[in-house]
C-alpha cells in the first residue's frame, strides 16, 4: 500500500469530525493522529490566556442547527453537512422574515452548488452557509432558524513532537487542523505531516525535529509565545505544510527574506521533481508563515503546497472533498515533496578536502577501468565536486552550480569520503 | 495664482539684469531674491582669495559695447542684448579689418538667428556674440569695435539660508545665478528655489535645510571651501537645481556613486510624477554636482532638471527666453518635482513594529466593516507594511518593493502609528 | 624579424626532441630554452620523492620501436615519428597474433590519417599509436612487436626564473614542456613564454616575476609542494600559458573564483585585441590551472590560450604540427595577448587626487588651445578620470566603466601625475 493510500485512509477517518480552532472536534482529531504517532504530546492553553497581542478564545460547541422554510421543509441541516453553520456562530432560535434571513446567509454565486466555508471568530454573529442554488429558491415568508451552539471557557489544544537528532539544531514542521470537513485545505496538511513524522521516527536523523499540529493563526501565535527563544536559537529551516493533497501542481510561498535555507531547498527540490510548479512571493502569503516570518520572529520558514490556498476553485467550500480534490496520487506527491526537502536538508553537507592540489585518483582506483561516456561524466563530476570542496560551498550550492542531480552528487561525496578524499560536515 | 505664475513673475523681474559670476548684476539679482526671502544672508569673498585650487576672480563691469560697420551701422549693441558681449571680455576700442574682427565673433551656424552665450573667464580676450545670419552679412572693410568694460578687485557674492528643523541633519539645495539674460539656464533654477525656500520657511520640518544661491563652479568651490566639514557631517541628501522651467521633460544627473539617498528619492519621484523622464549618469554631468561629488568632497548630491542643459536647442543662446522655453506649466512642474523630493525625504520613515507575530487588527477596528475590493486592498497593503516594519526597511524601499504610491503608504503608516502598531523613526 | 618568427624558429629547434614528463628529452629541451635565457635555473627532484599526494615517477627512455607485419614490412617506426610509441610504455619484444596486437593499438577513427598521442603514465602497459587507415590495412597473421624502452630512477626537471621588480609582489607565469613532437599543444606555450621572459628581462618592472617551465600536472604539483607559502604570500596574478600558437581564436579558462585580477585583466585585454574569443568557465578546465586553483592552493591564476586544448581537431595527434596548426601570425598574436595582460597588470594603477573639488585645469595648460571634437573628448576623459580618482578605483575598473581604451587612460593618468593633479599607486 503506497504511503498516499495510507494518508488517504487517515483523512477519511478525520473527515466526519466537526473541527474549529478550539473544542471537542479538534481534540478528537488530535487523538486520532496520536493513535498513529503515540509519541505526540497534547498541550492545552486556557481560554482567556494572553498570547502576544491575542487572547485564547472560548470553546465553541454546536449540537444541532437547521432552518425551517415557510413550507415546513428543513434546509441547512448541520447533521447533513457541518459547513452549513457559520464558524463560531452564536446560538439562535427565532422566526425571521426572508429579508432578515438573507442577511445571515453566505453563498458563492460563481459556484451555485457549493456550500462555502465562512467563519466569524472575532465578531459575534449568527449565520448559515448555503449553496447559491438553494438560496435562490427561497420563497417569501417566515422561517424558523435554529442553532443550538454555545461558547464557554475551555482550552486551545495542540499536538507537539520533538524528535532528537545528532545535532541540537532543528528542522521545524508546522501544520494546522482547525478546519471542518474539507480535504485539501486542510486534512491533507496534518495527514501528510503525520506520515512524515512516522518516517522520521523510524530513521536516524542528523538534525532534531520540532513538529506541531495546531489551529491556524491563533495556534501558531500561541506556540511561538511559549517557544520563541528556543526556536530562534535552534531552528535552521522550517516548513508550514498545507493544501498538499491534490495532484494539479506544486507551489511554495517564500519566506519574507526569500533566500533562507528553507526557500533554497524547496525551490531546488521542485526544480527536480516538478514539471509544473509556482513560486509565490511573501506578498502572496496567507497561512501560518505570516506569523513565523513576522518582523521580530523571523524564522526561516516557507510554506509547502501542491495547489495554493485560494488558487483552486473548490477552496473553502463543500467541493473541497476527498476524491474530488484530494487523491492518492496528490498525497503521494505531497509526501514526496516534503520528504525530499527534509532529505536534502539532512544531506546538505559542506564537503572539504584536506589535499593540496588534486588528489591522485588513479592510485585510489577512482578512475573507472572501462572508459565510456557515462564513466567520463562521473569522473568529471567527481573532479568538479573535489574542486569546490573548500568547506564553504554546500552540496546544495554545487547542485545549482553544476545543474546536476543532488542525489548523484551526494552519492559521489559519500564515496569520496569513504576513500579519504573529503571530510563532510553539516 | 499658481506657484508657477509667481515664479514666472520673479523671473521677469530678474530678466533684464546683466549678471556674471561676480559684480553688480549678481548682487542686484540677490537683492531681488532677498526681497522675497528676507531671511537670506548675503556673503562676500574678496577677489584674489584662494578657494581650494582656485582664486576668486576680479569683478567685471560693462558700461557699453557695439560694433560700427563700414557703412556706419551699429550692430552687436550691448544695450539691446547683453549676450552680445563675450562674458568677462576685456575693454577694447579700435578699428579692425573684417578678417581680424571675425576671429573675435561667436555665432551658431545651426541656429542662424540666435546670439550664443560665450564666456572667457580664464583667458584674457575680447569678443562679441552675434547671430550667424548677421555675421554672414558683414561686408569687407574697416570696423570700429568698442567695449567699455573693466576688471577690478571686488567681491564674489552668494546668498545662504539655514532653516533649522527637528534634526540637525540637513538637506542641501544649491542653485546658481551667474548667467545673464537666459531663462531656463538659468533663471528657472534660482526662481524655483526661491519659492521652495518660502514653502519650507512656512512649515515645520523634520530636517534642517541649507540653501545657497551662488555663481556656478567658482561659487560652489568657494562655498565648499568654507563649509565642507559641517556639510560632510550633516548633509543626508542634496540637490543641485537648474534648467527647471521648461515643460518638455524631467531629468536627473545622478551623483558619482549613483545610489545615494538623493538619487533614489529623485528617481522614485520621477517614476511617479513624470511620464517622460531621463536619468543621466555621472559621466554626463556638467553643473555644480561636479564639485559636490568630487572624490574628496563626495556629498550625496544629484542634479534635478526639467530638460537637461545642452540637451535643448535654445541652450546657451538668446533663444533661451521666458515664454519661448520657460513657461508657467514648466515652472509649476519643476517646483512640484523639487517639492516632491523634499516631501519624500521628510517622510522617508523607518517603521518598526514592537509586536511579536501579527497584531490583532480586528480589536483595533483596523478591519473595515464593509468589505469591498478597495478596503481589501487597503487591508492587504496595511498587512504588507506591518510585515516589513523591521526598522531597517524605509518607506521608500517599501514603495519600490510594493510598487505602491508612496503617499498612500505614508498615510497608512501614520494611521498605524496612531493606533500604536508601529513606531516611526527617521 | 617579428617576434612570432623568432618564436617559430625556437619551436622548430625543439620539434624533433622526444619529450616526456621526465627524462633526457625534457632536459635537452630545457637546455635549448636556457640557451635563449641564460638566467634560467634548472632544478631537479628525485624519482620516488613525495609531492603532496603524488610521487615523482621514474625516468623513461626509448631507444627504438617498431612493428613487423606478417609480410615483413616495418610499421609504427619510432624513428619516423616518436608519437608511434605509447607514452611511458614498458619495453616489449615478442610475436603476437593480430587479435592481441589490436588491443595495444591506438588510433582515431574520425581522423584516419592522424597518429594519436596517448600516454599511460599511471598504469603499466605497452602500446603503439597508429593512423586508423594503416590499422585497417593490417592482415591476419603473426606480428613482431619491438619496444626497446626502460624505466629507471632519475629526476624530474623544471626550469625557473625569478625576475625581481620594484615590488616584491609577483606575477606568475607557468607553461609546460612535456609533450613530444606536437606544436600547439605544446611547443607554442614554452616558446611564447621564452620570448615573454626575454622581453621582461630587458625592461624595468613594477612587479617581480616568477616564471616556470614544467611538465604538466606532476610538474605544477611538485613546484607548488616546494613553493606554496611564498607563492600564496606574493602572487597577485598569474597565467598558465598553453595552446597559444594557432591563429584561429583567443580564449581563457577562468580561475575557480572567476573574478580574480587575472580573470579581469585577461578578459579586458581580449575585449580590446580580439574580435573572436571565448571565455571558458572553471568547469571546462583541463590544464595546470587545475592545481593552481585547487581548494587549499587557490592562487589567482587563469589559463591563456589561442584555441583551447581539445577544441581543435588536430589536438593530441600527429596533425598538431608547425605550419599546419601553429604559424607565425598565431604566435605573434599569442605573444601579444600575454604581453598585453602583463602590461595591463604593470600599469593597473590606482589614481588618487589630493584636490578638494575639481582642480583648475586652465591654469595648468591642460585645456587644449584648439578645441575640436578630439580635444573635447580628451578633456572630457581627463575630467572623468580625475572624478573617479578616489584611490579605490583602478585604471582597469575605469577602463571598463568608461568603455575606453586602457592605454589612452594610462597616458592621461601619467600626464596628470606629471602635472601634480594625481598621485599614482599600485
Amino acid at each position: 500500500m503506497t504511503v498516499g493510500k495510507r494518508i488517504f485512509k487517515l483523512a477519511e477517518k478525520l473527515w466526519p469530525i466537526h473541527r474549529s480552532i478550539t473544542g471537542e472536534g479538534f481534540r478528537r482529531s488530535l487523538e486520532l493522529i496520536k493513535s498513529e504517532i503515540p509519541e505526540i504530546k497534547i498541550h492545552k492553553i486556557k481560554s482567556g490566556a494572553k498570547v502576544f497581542d491575542w487572547t485564547i478564545p472560548q470553546e465553541w460547541k454546536v449540537n444541532d442547527a437547521w432552518i425551517e422554510t415557510p413550507t415546513g421543509e428543513r434546509i441547512c441541516e448541520y447533521r447533513k453537512n457541518n459547513l452549513h453553520v457559520l464558524g463560531y456562530s452564536i446560538g439562535i432560535k427565532k422566526k425571521v422574515k426572508k429579508a432578515e434571513l438573507i442577511q445571515h446567509l453566505h453563498s458563492i454565486e460563481s459556484m451555485p452548488e457549493a456550500i462555502p466555508y465562512v467563519t466569524s471568530y472575532y465578531k459575534k454573529n449568527w449565520g448559515f452557509c448555503i449553496s447559491d442554488k438553494e438560496k435562490k429558491k427561497l420563497v417569501d415568508g417566515e422561517y424558523s432558524v435554529y442553532i443550538d451552539a454555545n461558547h464557554f471557557d475551555g482550552f486551545l489544544n495542540y499536538g507537539e513532537i520533538l524528535i532528537p537528532g545528532k545535532s541540537k539544531r532543528e528542522i521545524f514542521l508546522s501544520t494546522y487542523l482547525c478546519h471542518p470537513s474539507m480535504a485539501n485545505n486542510e486534512l491533507s496538511g496534518p495527514c501528510v505531516t503525520t506520515f512524515i513524522t512516522k518516517w522520521l521516527l523510524k530513521k536516524k536523523n542528523n538534525f532534531s525535529y520540532r513538529i506541531i499540529f495546531i489551529p491556524e493563526t491563533i495556534g501558531s501565535i500561541a506556540y511561538l509565545s511559549k517557544n520563541l527563544s528556543t526556536m530562534k536559537k535552534n531552528i535552521i529551516a522550517g516548513f508550514n505544510i498545507t493544501c498538499i493533497g491534490d495532484d494539479r501542481q506544486y507551489s511554495i510561498v517564500l519566506s519574507r527574506k526569500e533566500n533562507t535555507l528553507s526557500d533554497k531547498v524547496a525551490q531546488n527540490v521542485l526544480n527536480k521533481i516538478a514539471k509544473n510548479y509556482k513560486i509565490y512571493s511573501w506578498r502572496e502569503r496567507g497561512s501560518d508563515e505570516r506569523q513565523y516570518c513576522s518582523p521580530n520572529v523571523d524564522l526561516p520558514v516557507c510554506t509547502l503546497m501542491r495547489t495554493k490556498f485560494a488558487e483552486y476553485p473548490e477552496y473553502h467550500s463543500s467541493f473541497d472533498t476527498l476524491n474530488r480534490v484530494v487523491n492518492i496520487k496528490g498525497l503521494d506527491g505531497g509526501f514526496n515533496f516534503v520528504k525530499s526537502c527534509i532529505s536534502m536538508l539532512e544531506s546538505n553537507i559542506y564537503p572539504e578536502t584536506n589535499f593540496l592540489c588534486e588528489p591522485q585518483l588513479s592510485k585510489r582506483k577512482l578512475y573507472p577501468s572501462i572508459s565510456n561516456l557515462q564513466t567520463k561524466q562521473k569522473v568529471s563530476l567527481m573532479m568538479d565536486l573535489i574542486s569546490y570542496s573548500d568547506g564553504r560551498t554546500s552540496l546544495l550550492d554545487m547542485s545549482k552550480l553544476f545543474n546536476t542531480d543532488y542525489k548523484l552528487l551526494l552519492k559521489l561525496a559519500k564515496e569520496l569520503e569513504r576513500k579519504g578524499i573529503l571530510k563532510i560536515s553539516f
